[in-house]
């Protein structure tokens, strides 16, 4: 009979199911997602054994989340999923800068900040002069666009990451630019980090033989009127981690250059410009 | 350069990560995952706010598990991928008795039952008399086969999930055949019940308009030296879910003549062989 399962006739006998009175953006989704689970456990041949362990994976990724832990994030971000994902959803034109992934570790609300000011506030690290302009794709300024910046600490943590033991706000703050476009601030050159790995995806990894570094990087929220919002990362060029990124964030357009300056306390200096789309 | 992640090139970037040592079995499953998994979120071009909703979805869903509820198997069971993953495992020629999911409602250590003695311990449903034989490919009579049986009670609840409500081992025992490989036993005609639907799959089928409902069924775990184990249920033939179990269960040689008599205080008789096949 029609709604009888069979090894052959599975994502038939699934898809089916569903009423025809459904979302329809819902129903295509799950039968997507329905056809390659099941074309995956088909070609793979998936043993009744694999599939315990990967009941009891999935069981402790969920687990293991809590509101400042988010390990199912970790892990579409480790198999590349939630890069995939960002880059279907920002596809720009040539010359655009290009998006990578948010990351958890934003906070709305961060300080505004006068051009040129330091964000990083506990003293540590190597001091960086980040400057550069916001330009549309015809290289005009855009003024009054919105960077919102924040990078980890010369010890590889986010303030939020250790509440009471860095300043609130350190390596953060958001600068508004004027009508030449210009922006600039003092941070540190961020250093590698390795995510949260003492979970289920830090073990996934180590089955997988990847370490779990994440190669040095500032985060930049770009927003202004009338164009798409950027949200991306500038890497430093000499990190070891560039080419095995475990969340595969780098873009080739998104190697800054770090170069060694000696201006009284500050020592790099990191030239980017960033390029909107028109909405 | 080669290591960076593009939209084009995501499962390469995503499965040459892997070291060349890892177990070749586990790089195997991966690989094929990563691929499938990404060919789906390109072919529906998953928005942002859709991955969010899936991130969601599948942290709920874990954190929905513990020693009583296992979420994921349900979300597993819904979707047909348990099904597939049983059919693919248990391929079998032609006049064996076909496999079906386990269910998370077995128990080890049944009491070990004489022939024609009940299982139905609260007096309640309607009583039926099961009863065949269980036979190898060529018909003949397998002796010392053991068949470990369970079912809900007439109001669709197994004993383990109400304990202090039901006896223990309330419509539960195991037989074990005599030289002419026949058993015989009764309990009740089993009755429909719905799989937990108070969590995120419950959820998920509402929006997909389908019902949470098993069709009645018997469970029967079939062993025997030298024959491979055979997982299976009968099915009451005249269920209105027959057509729709939610877990994709019913396979067409699996429905089970339940016929009605009056045989004292028995209502019901359902005559069914159990055909094993040899290691």
């Amino acid at each position: 009979m029609q709604g009888y399962f069979t090894e052959q006739s599975s994502v038939e006998a699934v898809n089916t199911r569903m009423d025809k009175s459904i979302n329809p953006r819902l129903a295509e989704v799950m039968g997507c997602l329905v056809s390659h689970l099941h074309a995956f456990a088909k070609e793979i041949h998936l043993t009744q054994e694999e599939w315990e362990i990967a009941i009891d994976f999935l069981t402790r990724t969920g687990q293991m989340c809590n509101a400042e832990r988010q390990e199912f994030i970790l892990l579409s971000d480790t198999l590349g999923f939630s890069m995939l994902v960002d880059a279907i959803n920002n596809r720009r034109p040539k010359g655009a800068t290009e998006n990578t992934v948010f990351g958890p570790f934003h906070v709305d609300n961060a300080p505004i900040r006068k051009h040129g000011e330091t964000i990083s506030l506990d003293g540590k690290g190597e001091s960086c002069l980040y400057e550069g302009r916001v330009v549309d794709l015809d290289g005009n300024p855009i003024e009054g666009a919105r960077i919102d910046v924040w990078s980890d600490n010369s010890e590889g943590f986010y303030d939020v990451q250790q509440p009471g033991i860095q300043p609130k706000s350190n390596n953060r703050g958001i600068f508004v630019t004027g009508p030449d476009g210009r922006y600039s601030f003092v941070g540190i050159k961020p250093v590698s980090y390795p995510i949260p790995d003492d979970g289920p995806v830090g073990q996934m990894l180590g089955h997988l033989g990847r370490h779990p570094y994440r190669p040095a990087h500032m985060h930049f929220l770009v927003t202004a009127e009338g164009f798409q919002k950027l949200v991306t990362h500038t890497f430093v060029g000499d990190d070891p981690y560039l080419e095995s990124d475990t969340v595969f964030g780098v873009k080739e357009t998104l190697v800054a250059p770090f170069e060694r300056i000696e201006n009284g306390s500050t020592l790099w200096h990191s030239p980017f410009d960033f390029v909107l789309v028109g909405r």
